[in-house]
């Protein structure tokens, strides 16, 4: 067997392995949008409390992915599309620990929110927290799979939050306005809502990182299209 | 002249042109804070427009930076500190980048609230655009310089601005309770002291990224005491 043949698995396995860990790093990061959107609904600081005290797992699985990325990079000197997995491993390691600080100051912000009388609120704050899940989901699953369609899907789904986010804010001002009472809790909503895009711009990122490790096109700047 | 001799400037020559280029990236970062809140302050809506139409040279510059780190890494293979220096540049490349936009995003607030009449403002947003330029600067330099004690002080600098970003939304509330005419312009403000304290966040990813560079050690999640 020549060294060649015998080096490429071992990168082949770093990088499953470097998946892996992405994969349960989401799927956390998308659980917490979930419960903390719950509490929301449900009115419910127990939940958000429990969002709040389950950062600490996210941020573990941070540090031990950057020192897998270092690892593979260092031991197995990857080329082409194996060192443009890793280095969008790095970025999306990033991202998804951004989302978990995210979820967690979503939390906060519901704890105030629920020490007032509720705010007559539209859907569209659980509409953005199910498109934002949705996204993490799908930018994730074209990771691990290449694929670029899917990653293309997120960065329209993108457009859709924005404007959901504008709509909050557009729809609470004048609530604001003619009852001074809500304007706390009003601010947190618009507030929750600002964190619920930032989240869906973070599957983004990790969408046009997938798009560029794939294809070798760079998407960010220029929307898909170009 | 052995090989090893020659490789190494080369990584070297590399490594330079890639701290130079985060470096003229960052002072045009650190130029669209200034601006934008000279814009603020002056209710200046054309230095505003400047601010929102300045974005492309840092993306452009975003891309040419993440382009010269797969290059580096695929054809020198860097280990240890070179190889952290180059990841360290891949993320700091994406914060400087994200402070851009979030330049652009308090231009597009300060638009926003310069169609109203002003809202009496304490001078905490302007110390707190004074104190993320800083941060910025520092943590560059403590990444060209490689020195930790700076960086640590980005971290330490941190709260300060966190706690100011607080202040801005306790003195606005009762103003926005008591005249609600204020409530848009005062949420565009809330918004502007968010976006500062993302763009400070950002350059307290940079520090702890060059104390990890420098020191194998990681601050993040822990705090610069631990």
């Amino acid at each position: 067997m020549e060294p060649m043949t015998r080096m490429v698995p071992q990168v082949q396995e770093h990088l499953d392995a470097l998946k892996e860990r992405l994969l349960v790093m989401g799927g956390i990061a998308e659980e917490q949008v979930r419960l903390v959107t719950a509490a929301l609904v449900r009115r419910d600081p127990e939940l958000a409390a429990r969002v709040q005290a389950s950062d600490p797992p996210l941020n573990d699985l941070h540090i031990e992915i950057d020192q897998r990325c270092v690892r593979v990079l260092a031991l197995h000197q990857p080329v082409a599309m194996d060192l443009r997995a890793v280095l969008a491993a790095v970025k999306i390691n990033t991202d998804l620990e951004r989302v978990g600080d995210l979820a967690v100051n979503i939390a906060e912000a519901v704890q105030r929110y629920l020490l007032h009388p509720p705010v007559s609120t539209p859907d569209h704050i659980p509409l953005m927290a199910d498109l934002a899940q949705q996204m993490l989901r799908d930018a994730l699953d074209a990771y691990v799979r290449h694929e670029v369609p899917l990653a293309e899907r997120v960065l329209d789904t993108d457009d859709q939050v924005d404007a959901l986010k504008a709509q909050v804010s557009v729809d609470l001002v004048p609530v604001m306005q003619a009852v001074p009472s809500t304007i706390e809790p009003a601010l947190d909503l618009i507030l929750i809502a600002r964190h619920l895009e930032r989240i869906a711009d973070h599957a983004t990122n990790v969408a046009e990182d997938v798009i560029f490790m794939v294809s070798g096109r760079d998407v960010r700047h220029h929307g898909a299209a170009s």
